[in-house]
């Protein structure tokens, strides 16, 4: 099967077809409607064998990441994701390879309302790069520079399972079957926080999401804020899957250091507080207020029952191949 | 060296500063501003290692190609670029590689104002996908589909110098040093047709860009489009460097089949010659009539010195590695 057979069969005419798209796959180039007075938001974000996923990986779950950590980067920005181009780089045309991996990919572009409108497959080590377009409106995006001392800080969901997954993966943690289906679920499907960020346009200052590290992306808000933080490590909402299969210290570890589990780390003020109870509790979001941001410019100080705490390895998550 | 300072070194803050960008590198996503009225335009193109470029290539011509193969989709589109991603794999990080790298990305993206806004450097073999963001007005693009029988057949510039450089690397041919030297500058620093492509949004009825090779993608205009065609085999630009390296038999069958060269071609009908003539040739593009389209579906015909001529190796270009 060449390539225009192979896009042919698994690409063309598959997942979403948005009204604003006036010209998908298989010209030089596609064509899409902007909205008007919105701006244009892009994302790109690309996964290499052995670097982001492992050599047996299942394919289907490949399909999915490429486009969830994109989808993941629209939701820390409080955008609206729309179209995606697909850059498949595959050491030979396996068929069935193919057809999980798009199985994968149409899921979460089907859920997400996202339409692929091109892209370019090529022969080579295996990797996929997906570049995300969607927009947002002049003034509403979430960016990472808006944190103010006093602001609250918060983080969706829990952390602590995709660095499990990892670590179990490498021979580093032994863990029960159940735990490690659990956690490597976690880490083969991730979820997007698209409605949370569709909240925090109205209500944080700044977000990014988790996919390094909650203490090391967190030093990138305090950077481009130019602010500090102090995070009540005792609050920090931890696995309890992760905390069962290694006890508490070494998940607060993981969940503190581990990257991968893409949820969004973000910043409200006092006054907004009440909004995003409001409204994220009406959602269904999950979210906890894990410390406070800072005036200075000293980082991350972590607290634990009230004392400052030390994390034993500070060096954050560099993926699994580094 | 890391990931960040990588960035920061030699992607942020260079090349171009469009007033239309509000947010660049640095954040989640990057935000532009799209023009009223216009379509959002976006090819994404992957240059891999082994398939695209040889094991030595030249960093700076990389940088230079992986840009360009996206502005001639853009060319062929009738399209005005603005913003690219760059999703960029390394094997290493290779400091002096990525300074000609970018070197040559930014060269070009100069030249046609063209800003980097966003992507991610990963780990693992040598690859770069491009994605292109720009705009055209709507109904303007120019599409594959348009091609009516009656039109005549055109092809900017001269053919076969690209072609010709694969096969001397390969050592399928052996030709002098001034002629390699020269095909070589050739594929290493293709031009893209925006010039052209903006005149022929005037006077096209359908566009693409030759990289697989004249007869191959003319094969696409012919399907999209739902006609035939004939060549005059006599009156193809071959360019004079490979005639005169490899004699007139070999150079037309590797202007006929050989891609890389990024010309465009379009059909014309003739009631827009004129404004083609006296646009192009104001501008100082060159350009060829070569056939004309043909109604039916039996593809391509070749003629020359009047009588139906035969191709003897009809495969197209496959790139080096397949």
């Amino acid at each position: 099967m060449k390539e225009f057979e192979l896009i042919q069969t698994y690409f063309s005419g598959r997942g979403p077809q948005r009204k604003d798209v006036v010209l998908g796959v298989g010209d030089d180039a596609a064509l899409t409607k902007m909205p008007q007075d919105m701006l244009l938001v892009v994302a790109t974000d690309t996964m290499v064998e052995n670097t982001h996923f492992f050599k047996d990986a299942c394919p289907r779950s490949i399909g999915h990441r490429c486009m969830a950590v994109n989808l993941s980067d629209f939701a820390a920005m409080g955008a609206e994701p729309a179209w995606a181009s697909i850059a498949l780089t595959l050491p030979s045309v396996d068929e069935e390879w193919v057809k999980e991996f798009t199985e994968g990919l149409f899921e979460i572009a089907e859920y997400y309302n996202v339409q692929i409108i091109g892209g370019d497959t090529t022969q080579g080590p295996l990797a996929v790069s997906v570049s995300l377009k969607g927009f947002v409106a002049e003034g509403k995006a979430l960016l990472r520079s808006g944190a103010k001392a006093g602001d609250w800080l918060f983080v969706t969901g829990q952390l602590g399972d995709s660095a499990l997954a990892v670590e179990a993966k490498l021979g580093k943690e032994s863990i029960s079957e159940d735990a490690l289906k659990k956690v490597q679920q976690r880490f083969d499907y991730p979820a997007a926080r698209i409605a949370a960020g569709h909240v925090l346009r109205h209500a944080a200052t700044s977000a990014l999401d988790v996919s390094d590290g909650l203490v090391q992306d967190l030093g990138h808000i305090l950077k481009a804020s130019g602010v500090s933080a102090e995070i009540d490590v005792d609050k920090v909402p931890v696995s309890p899957v992760v905390v069962e299969a290694v006890g508490e210290e070494r998940a607060l570890e993981l969940a503190l250091m581990g990257g991968e589990d893409y949820e969004l780390l973000f910043t409200v003020p006092e006054e907004q507080k009440g909004y995003l109870e409001l409204n994220a509790t009406a959602m269904g979001i999950n979210y906890t207020c894990i410390g406070q941001i800072k005036g200075g410019d000293s980082g991350v100080s972590l607290r634990r029952k009230g004392k400052p705490y030390v994390l034993s390895n500070n060096k954050g998550f560099q993926h699994f191949s580094e």
